[in-house]
């Protein structure tokens, strides 16, 4: 008798890449272990909505062990994974090691603040729950302040909200928040008008959304205008603090105060991308592992790097983006080349990412879709958007409740997650 | 021209007692402020079931300001009450002073460890969402725990879980851990047998539900045990430490090792009583103001105290308890007051509460309710349940939303809001 006579298959990371594969892996005659360091997967591209006080975290989330309750092949762990030791072929983690035969490295990106950490405490991401959360609590508690302030200064400050990014991620949450004032909370409010709260969403590139063609970008900024977000193109951000932002473009040096400012503008791959590629003597590419057209690192065949850090390239698309489409089409392939090398059987089919097209949301009513060189604006492209991410969003549980709020936020133009949930003091008698 | 032409009502307080004055006094002719720590108002009755995962915070709260969005002559203020100066008619709060011309106090109860204040970091209470998340994390955390630790005793100690107090809170949370080990989390976990979990309810008195008839008692303790419930009754706590908890019955003393305790044993009234009584002269009952048979204090007629923290005694009932109904009647009935002394109207009704009865979940069909004298178990009691609790959760639109989650809680056996979100390092990148 040996031991590990079923291979180990250790996939790091829960989120789109590393579910897929799991989840692809279900008839394998292998051992899985899904690692992350939360309980729960998390539908990054609704996160924004969370922040806005739309929806509920559990409304955008699915525990892990339900997701894999009935593939009795795999198993969860949560735990913080420090290292990969490729050569021990062990996974370092706070709850132990754990040896792999194969591993998936699927651990995504986090946000990148372009080498100056200390702006994260001032400009909060949008990449994880608690995020999310914190955000909410900063916009929602700004506007509580500003209703009793009886400084005109400090009350035009902290009704100043200030996206860096101009991406899908800080589009929408600008459109949001400028929604959130015009709409939701104006009947609510007695000493402020919240229409007269300003929504700045700064760009270092000539326009929003540049992976879009020019005509879908032009019509975003019309959107943003119309819902009284105030552009501020080609800017590209020097500092940010506690009093606010400050930022250059061709016209000079410009400050904005306020102390709402939320961080869309970059991102990158998780620390263990270097590690491995240190390990395995390989150049990263922007951080990201350099993977051979069958998602594993040249040198190490055993192991495959997919999604958000995985550095992909193709002739058609170049470096891959950092997108979930790319993550769970990888996390797919990966699994079914796993599985021929368990059968001993060759694959020679190289990865090939389908481009399905790009899409995002400003409001009520509004967003901009394309497809195949097709291009959709308005009313469509915002019926598109809603379909996609229901139809996307795990768990066929949250696609109900989800369905229904927005139901009933569209039509009461309402947002009822609207809790200032404390941080600090949680177990307070 | 006089200043303060229109009077001012303070009420301090968005629980179900603050609430209701407020929506009562819909037509008043005053200036309403309504303040309170949060931004929203809990259903408190079903912080258990956020606790254990089965509801989202945002499902059993709702947003103050849009409760009294249409009501103009009320404004919203979130803020900490520090203290009310009676004599200048002032309340003092970290927003600055707030002066009124009638004062409505519902600032209700909190936890109270009977002078051991050092056990609530090792046993939280279920007053707010704050710390129903921080049982939804120790809980489920310990499962996570247990399902990756090798040593059986301290994955016996992370399977214990032991609820102090044998109220309708302590009964509704013994039985909702239960379930969630032997219904939810069965499929889900590997290694352990989450079956084996250890649920331990310890109560004082000798039965659970002591306001209750001793025949509904007693079928709730059967329902409790059929759900594998450990009931240790006539069993008084004498410590809660890191490592467990002691407790005392006529058989001697008992260690139970545990780090997962609930506290549901012990409320206190709101400082503020204490501070309002001493001002006034009054001497408190059990620590609540002491009011007079309009919900006022005998010495400051304009001074009215309801809910948890008001000590209303009259012949039927004794000392009215410390529930929901009492405070929403309280709050309609002061508001009745407050207007007709607006109106220089006499107002001699003196308050009266209706007790509609009682009742408790214990799980899945498990109910036990009493009115006017009829009892009820099982599934009609269960049943009688959703219907009050869906009735009285606040917002039609919560309404709904937990209606769909507990149909497909039922048809499932699943909980959704498990999320194991983290309190420090929120603003990680």
């Amino acid at each position: 008798m040996t031991l590990h006579t079923t291979p180990r298959v250790v996939v790091i990371g829960g989120g789109f890449g590393g579910l897929s594969a799991i989840k692809a892996l279900k008839k394998a005659d292998a051992d899985l272990t899904l690692i992350d360091r939360r309980n729960f997967h998390t539908f990054q591209p609704l996160l924004y909505q969370v922040a806005t006080g739309a929806l509920s975290p559990a409304n955008i989330t699915a525990t892990l062990r339900t997701m894999v309750r009935h593939q009795r092949n795999a198993r969860v762990l949560q735990a913080e994974v420090h290292d990969i030791r490729i050569d021990e072929g062990v996974v370092l983690s706070d709850r132990g090691d754990v040896p792999f035969d194969y591993l998936v490295l699927a651990a995504g990106a986090r946000n990148f603040y372009f080498g100056n950490d200390h702006w994260q405490e001032h400009a909060y991401g949008l990449k994880t729950v608690e995020q999310a959360l914190a955000i909410r609590r900063r916009v929602l508690r700004a506007f509580e302040k500003a209703e009793w302030t009886e400084n005109p200064d400090e009350r035009r400050q902290l009704m100043t909200f200030v996206v860096v990014g101009g991406g899908p991620t800080g589009v929408e949450m600008a459109g949001a928040i400028a929604e959130l004032a015009q709409h939701t909370l104006v009947k609510e409010f007695r000493c402020v008008d919240t229409r007269q709260a300003q929504v700045i969403l700064v760009e270092g590139l000539p326009r929003v959304l540049a992976p879009f063609s020019e005509s879908l970008s032009a019509h975003a900024q019309k959107d943003l205008r119309k819902l009284g977000v105030d552009l501020r193109l080609g800017a590209m951000v020097q500092d940010i603090h506690a009093e606010g932002l400050t930022y250059k473009d061709d016209a000079g040096v410009h400050q904005i105060k306020t102390a709402n400012i939320v961080w869309g503008a970059g991102v990158a791959p998780s620390p263990l991308a270097q590690s491995l590629c240190t390990q395995a003597g390989l150049e990263a590419i922007k951080g990201r592992v350099p993977v051979t057209s069958n998602c594993s690192l040249e040198t190490h065949s055993h192991i495959f790097a997919i999604g958000d850090l995985a550095g992909f390239t193709d002739a058609k698309h170049g470096l891959l983006p950092g997108v979930a489409p790319v993550a769970m089409q990888q996390g797919r392939y990966v699994a079914r080349v796993i599985q021929a090398r368990l059968k001993n059987k060759p694959y020679g089919k190289a990865f090939r990412y389908r481009d399905k097209g790009s899409m995002a949301t400003i409001g009520r009513n509004k967003a901009v879709a394309e497809t195949s060189g097709l291009r959709f604006t308005g009313l469509i492209a915002w019926l598109a958007w809603l379909f996609v991410h229901i139809m996307y969003l795990v768990g066929f549980e949250n696609r109900i409740l989800v369905l229904m709020q927005w139901a009933w936020n569209y039509i009461t133009k309402g947002r009822g997650a609207r809790l200032i949930t404390r941080v600090k003091r949680s177990t307070d008698v």
